[in-house]
């Protein structure tokens, strides 16, 4: 099983060099690292002093002991644009007489806001079913966009669900129904008229979307750490970061903290971050050797003992969140129909609730400690 | 007219300092100004030291002059995306008898990728079509992600026509179109089957989308600027995003070099982002006064004698964009049909061209001091 690494905190608090550095201690322990650059630009390559190209390849740091050395790429939209666009045209030629698409070369088309997301979530997705990789390290924007995105994959699974439920029961589909038979029938080679929410493709993406929902809730598959410096902007930052991360039930499996200088000060950040483990990272120049930011990293590869972001409770019809840095008041808990919805800083998540929950309503909740305590009636 | 100012540059560079400069000195000049703070997160709240809300409110920094004041706000995508789903919902049910979405709540969407950029680009269109504002300064992402929102307007247009004509081509589109007029008769409550292609709602789209277009290419409706230090990765990572602005059409009118200390060295970012003028700006610490920082600035909202991103000449059925920062192995140019593409650094835009050059072939290209100059048959 792949492990991903991912870096949360504000800009310029260090998480490309944080990212570097992990790679190269996890590969001088034996693992076999992916280091991907999701962001656009010269930055990361400058960095590690090798151009990376959008295949990946070997980089061996100046300072790294013989034989050491890990794989790096940098995602680039435009070529896995390229490459998917090819696939969704095989998958279309397979299944309709007449494709739509097969007129639209790969190369036209632009990137919109979204795509780079998705694009890149399904590489990783790709590199992780590869099994070439013990361990892959995500530089990615490490904002709030970031926990879009590995929160997608529940996202996009929720207006699925939401959306056929919608137009199945809809007066239009009802209008429509007697004519999409024989309009499938035409174009459909297979020549089934079957339902379309059973067909083996639709089950695969939905067991995909099971699988990719349980790597963003499990530690050993995904997990987080925020990087910060002592600087108050930046704790603050990486503080609603944390909390947001919750929200999605990504772990932040721990905080780093990078000097500006010399040796980091963690005093803010063990009281902004209580009860996660605090790493102090020292002061590395530009061009001085790695080894000893990779020694002062924690063991990034091993069990956590932080608090879950949701547990549950059978026996007592309970639910737990752990949702540190916000208030009483930031917290709103919703219930429209069978979803259980909970917004808090500007994020808005359906919980995925365990079956003997399911569908059952809410009776109560509480907010104390950090954790939103609901109870199911 | 509203004039917007956005900002880019590797984070950290002090990006949302230099948006809170400028809009404190666009208001002691008697602009009307609104600060947009995209970002989620309490970072520019804590700069401010204000806590922004969802509308905007009056901001006066301690050291303002008297009766000098600007107005910010924090776009929340959560709240945006409720609004604009009743307005969704109040346009479809004026249009369909049996509306679909009127089953789903707003408060039950999360937000997925794309949907941030989106919904900030309706709210700051907003903000602009009001009239309330002189300049509305922006403090967003600031990295590719920036350039793929104010990139959407084109690239959205794109993809609207092009699948327009792909499905009206389709086999598919000439198998069903004997069974849409009665569907369509069924659901559009006007009863008219006319053509959905020339509805004026359709017609209104594409007049805000000519707006959009025409606004990303003028400077003096909106405008970027980079923010660096003088670290070399911020100054590359900078120059990067120089580049890929052009691409979009996006002109950078300068370049502000924050100091770390004392005031900024800005030996390197002359180098690198020759002709554009660069402004050095001084040190500010944290609670000190914005003054001498916003004295620092160059005149924000006067027109800029910078190349244009692109320029035609018709007579010489030549065009040519202005693309600093690449070489010439790195920029690929296509025509697949009646489009021109240009892809470089991860980009790639089709080209709005002219009425007299559109649909003519592409018979040569040059790469020559930063310029890709192309020539049409």
């Amino acid at each position: 099983m792949t492990l991903i690494l991912t870096f949360l905190g504000k800009g310029g608090t260090g998480r490309s060099t944080v990212a570097i550095a992990a790679a190269h201690k996890l590969s001088t322990q034996g693992q076999r690292v992916l280091l991907i650059c999701q962001e656009a630009g010269p930055a990361l390559s400058l960095l590690l002093g090798t151009e990376l190209g959008g295949s990946p390849s070997a980089i061996s740091l100046a300072d790294s002991a013989e034989g050491s050395s890990f794989q790096a790429v940098q995602l680039r939209s435009a070529e896995l644009l390229d490459q998917n666009w090819e696939k969704l045209k095989n998958l279309e030629a397979q299944y309709l007489r007449d494709p739509f698409f097969k007129a639209v070369y790969g190369q036209e088309l632009s990137i919109v806001p979204g795509m780079d997301d998705f694009l890149a979530l399904n590489a990783i997705r790709e590199y992780t079913e590869s099994q070439q990789y013990d361990v892959i390290v995500h530089d990615g924007p490490g904002n709030q966009s970031s926990l879009r995105m590995w929160g997608a994959i529940g996202g996009i699974d929720w207006y699925f669900r939401r959306f056929k439920k919608v137009f199945q029961d809809s007066q239009f589909y009802r209008s429509i129904s007697p004519f999409i038979a024989p309009i499938t029938g035409a174009i459909l080679s297979s020549g089934s008229s079957g339902d379309i929410w059973n067909r083996p493709e639709t089950q695969s993406v939905e067991s995909m979307v099971a699988k990719g929902k349980a790597l963003v809730h499990d530690p050993m598959q995904l997990r987080a750490y925020v990087v910060t410096t002592d600087d108050a902007v930046a704790i603050a930052q990486g503080k609603y970061l944390w909390s947001a991360a919750q929200q999605i039930g990504l772990t932040v499996a721990g905080i780093l903290v990078n000097a500006r200088s010399g040796q980091a000060d963690t005093a803010s950040a063990d009281e902004a971050f209580a009860p996660l483990p605090v790493a102090a990272l020292p002061y590395r120049a530009e061009g001085s050797p790695w080894q000893s930011l990779a020694d002062a990293l924690p063991a990034l590869d091993q069990p956590v003992a932080v608090p879950s972001p949701m547990s549950v409770d059978i026996a007592s019809s309970t639910v737990k969140l752990f949702l540190p840095g916000f208030k009483k008041t930031q917290v709103k808990l919703t219930q429209y129909g069978p979803e259980v919805t909970v917004e808090a800083g500007d994020q808005r998540h359906n919980l995925s609730l365990p079956p003997a929950l399911n569908g059952r309503s809410v009776t109560g909740a509480k907010f104390q400690d950090g954790y939103l305590i609901i109870s199911f009636g």
